[in-house]
């Protein structure tokens, strides 16, 4: 099973990113736990980070055929990138939103994602450890079909 | 370590309810389920089904200092329930929000959950498997604390 | 056929409440009304009334297998208990919203029921009378089955 | 007793129209229905049927003196024709809404009734059954003045 | 100088149409007011009336040519009739808006006149004398041009 | 009968003030006219005019048991003076709201007036005429007590 | 083939009325511009104009078994009659709604269509231009089905 | 005298729950500075808290010829609980809504009383005390009647 | 201990204003009252009404290092003097609000207040008791710091 | 004449994506029918997609010049990119903006169109045909120049 | 060149009055920053603050014909004075509107300016420097004419 | 001290781009006056454009350790980019926000700046001279540090 791990804006900037906020956690520590994760699980993991929404519609559409699902922090996109809704809808392939933080917390227009109803699901709150459990869940899923 | 895992309204009758939206496994599959999963992790479980938004609340404060956390499907107490976000904001125990549904993909009244604000995370949108991954995400908070 | 009557909050005080909305009918003098239709109509009438949404719900689950259909007055509850619309839409049994008033004339936050669109009709306005319109109504549903 | 059963615009075509939401009974299988039973009532009624709100406005005012109540299927006048429910508040006879569908189980803009402040009640959601309750309960309204 | 005063739906009622907020003047006193008052001020008046949308879309635009300016108590059509505004710009005669009532001190729907952006000025609460005031408001507005 | 004009906020600078929204007419001038039309019609005018909402406040209440009615103008008050609104509905003499321009055709913040609920009736648009209409409307009301 | 070509309230003023926004062509003017274009389609059309919601429901009902399709501008009823929209819907005829101004650049109000999610589609802002790509359009969908 | 005091949901745990909002005030210190104060005034109290709605709705009802006024702190139920509201209406005693802090000065949602509209007034902000003064507000109202 | 008890506008009209909302009670009346309370705890009272917004400000900033706390009834100030709520927040004193109605059961504006989340807390609905009540809230905070 | 036919994200993948919505048709299938229909018109014209509003911006500053005008699908852009809206104001070439589905039948979000007001016109809900007969639109709007 | 520098409500507390938000600098540092500048740029400075709205617009018409431009900060009328903001449409002069704090950042209630729309432009969030700046650009503004 | 300054989308074609909206400045007429206002305050300017939201961040997060503060006006992207708002608040140097028009009398859309309250501050309203006012504060900002 193949799984890619899309993140979306900034998030390459975390560690240093609003520490109190994000936890000093790199991006590169993320997908080391990812990797380990899913190393246990016998599946193999890619990753792609881009500021570019144009980008990561690309490779949605490029991740099918090549791709089982898709773990996806949509980062800042998650509250307007209706584009990105679209490519998730278009690629019918399993794809878990995940959050580092508990976005139901924070101000009003982190509370509505406009992508997650075009995914399987969603989990957040938890740090690094939601993209572990967005990677149980997506194989979980993949393996129920 | 003891975790509480507490079910609200209408989900005793899981499996029967509607089951183009919530499936046909009961609540007693997703307790055995769960207690699987806590085996292997090597924590003690308890289950909480109640259509009495008092008796919810009355089962939160009772938590205090017996269990370590919670794992809560608050149903559709989740979107007008302030009671139960204060119940679980006063008992200062991580609780993670659970639901079978990607609620964000459903009408508009399920797609705010007023008690998220006062918990840790949310997982939604894999059946009954949101309830192992809610499991998995409390105790890793737990252990990490 | 059986078909159960349900009251929700605060209708057992009525002839006391508020006469001047409600009218000074008990629910005594209700269920007598719907009593003597019901004999009509060769059908089996129970009732409950109950100022805990919890035990409402309760006794929509304990009506399945053992009512034909329900005539449900949920007061209050009718404007935000979003609980008790997941149960109606869980019993899979007929169920018909009564209100003794007008609610479309009244203050702005009666206009609107939650519970409604999981209902298979409504009857409001005609006071004690609705409940005997609610009971012919559903009769004739369960008979056109 | 005489009674005016009202039909507002596109009613005349039911039968043919949209039979998934509105059913195969015809506006003439109605009228009989309801004739039917104003026969065991007792009562004259008589049916307009028009998709011009003017005529419906000039029916309501003329039936004044003439009727004793009305029956009125607004259709979506119900809606938005504040004219109709002007109308209706002026000739103070007793008027009882009816609705074939559960207008609150549909489209958002169907679950309003600016007409229905202006009524006496209302009765939606059981095919052409709606009629037959709608003018039991103004019957029982008459008499019971 | 020639006016024509329209009144739309309802209006033809007045005197027996809720006279607790219209008063029991009829439609007659009122053009008989209004016919003095013209009279004074050497102006032709004419008077339509109709519960007709349609109808008096159909007057606006035969007023063109034959009459200098209208006084217009649109009643409930004031809150929704598009139409009877694009026709109201449409016509480039001065057109005043009179009502009987104060609009701005009843329900909420009745405090926005979608015709009145189209309209030369308003007049309204002070009943049948709205009409005079209107009539002089016009005649000023046509002799000031 | 005596009658009290009052202005609110930068009337003023009439005549200098926007000319192409409020005309070239300065306040000296409509007190000319509405002085004039009040000598036809036998009452003593008074005038006041303040950009200070106190200032407004105080004139309305000691105008009881001086002034036998009003005429206002409130200016950009009309839109958020609450406590003016109190004051006119404190005082109990008929008072008639009045405007230069359309305010039905301006700008969204201009379309309410909160004080209107507390006047006897509103006449706007018609620039300096407004006041003279006020003024008539005033007066026969007044001699209609 | 034959098609239907309707217009709504104040079209038949075209022309004359704001020819800023609506241009100098008449009615006449366009419906001689689509007979041109039916001709070389091979398509026979036929036009009603009317200021009468009411007559244009009556029209689209006798449009059945008579016309193959329909084209549209129903002038300011767009955006209210919720009645036209029904009619259309209970037709079961292909309907394209066209506008000669761009609805999304004018008014507030003028942005929403209450009878487009009813119509095949829509083609709005190209002035008489509109009515000749509406017209093919409608062809092209009766051609495809 | 007879007063009865009614706390709603998690008061109970007041003193442990969130101590930077609440206070480190028990719920038995309040009812003793309340049993105090009643006792200066020779006025008898008595005392309940439930987290169930059922239980606060039962206990108005109760009241009725009992106890001659209430003071109660719905805690949460204040934003939602339109039953209360309805409980308060039916029961026709004087009711004093209380609560510890300004809950103008918090989250959104908590600065709306959906109960306040039934109750004779609010006391709210003064922590513990807020329960001295809703019981002498109390006092005075029942011997001011 | 010195407080200042401040009346905003209208106010002073007390007794005569409406007397059906606000009693027959005047401002002197209350004076007296609070002074007789005043006298009791052994606090020096002053008082301060004024219609004019900005001296009411004013007498706010003057208060500081004379007045240990303020008890204020902004009337309708209440529901838009930003400027109020600031003068407030700058003037570090304790500040009760206070309102003779129950301001909840009332017209929507006036159900909210801007200047409440600056106070410390509000005391409303008990007629001129509530400045009684205010003036022991605020004595009983100053005494509590 | 020169037209550019842009195409904004997702719609590389048309005939693969959510056929049930879209259809089959690949956007090179578009593109044929354009250039047929493109050829008869004796109209040159090139086709630019791009999943990045960027890239598409640009492509809008570089057309100046180069092209008489624009047909613009700008897929889910069309609902919250200002930034195109701009581009599209500031080229001043006209653009028609085309959609494949009639969006004012689909989800809220879809049914407004930030770009629409800085374009000529709209086409949509003909599927491929929308694309032919948007650039008749815009081949006779710059021949009507 | 002469500048009238404007400051509204409560700035004359500045540098005690919450100075976490607004510093520690007095208005008197400010006005002395603000003349140092002055004099660089060859311009006479004058002050006006006020608590009252009246004697703010006062000063705007007096302004008139004695001073070249006027940099403003309305303080909290920003958020409502539509009365402040006719007095700057009105008189015609360059005004520059100056906040200390960003206002972007702060409750909901401060981020709308209703002064705004009348302005030239705005500064703000850079503390007293926001006033320097301000001088600047109206200095610039006036200038560039 | 080193400042980059940068602009969003469309701002490349200034000087032709709607030259009533934004002047004919272009964008090398701002970068020149910016560099000379740059020299005399004794700091290195640099300048980026760009029509891509993902290059903008992209040089946002490359600034840091490289410039010492930013201007930015991020055109269109000012109103829906929570993404550049995000890439803001991470990059933890301070950056003005500016803008050419005063956005506070535009459209409704462009009066809220969603990357504003991650800002120090904002001028707006003054053409080219924004610019050089935003490097003043920005450079007054660092230097205050």
């Amino acid at each position: 099973m193949k799984v890619l791990v899309m993140n979306g804006p900034n998030l390459g900037a975390l560690g240093s990113r609003e520490p109190d906020v994000y936890g000093t956690t790199t991006l590169e520590d993320i997908e080391r736990m990812v990797r380990e994760r899913a190393a246990d699980l016998e599946v193999d993991v890619a990753f792609v980070q881009s500021n570019h929404e144009g980008e990561l519609i690309d490779a949605i559409h490029a991740a099918r055929g090549v791709y089982d699902a898709m773990v996806f922090n949509p980062g800042a996109f998650t509250h307007y990138s209706y584009a990105l809704r679209d490519a998730v809808s278009s690629v019918e392939l399993p794809v878990v939103e995940v959050h580092l933080s508990n976005i139901a917390a924070r101000e009003g227009f982190r509370r509505e994602s406009v992508i997650a109803p075009a995914c399987l699901g969603q989990v957040s709150g938890f740090g690094p450890h939601s993209y572990v459990l967005g990677l149980e869940a997506t194989v979980a899923a993949v393996a129920g079909r």
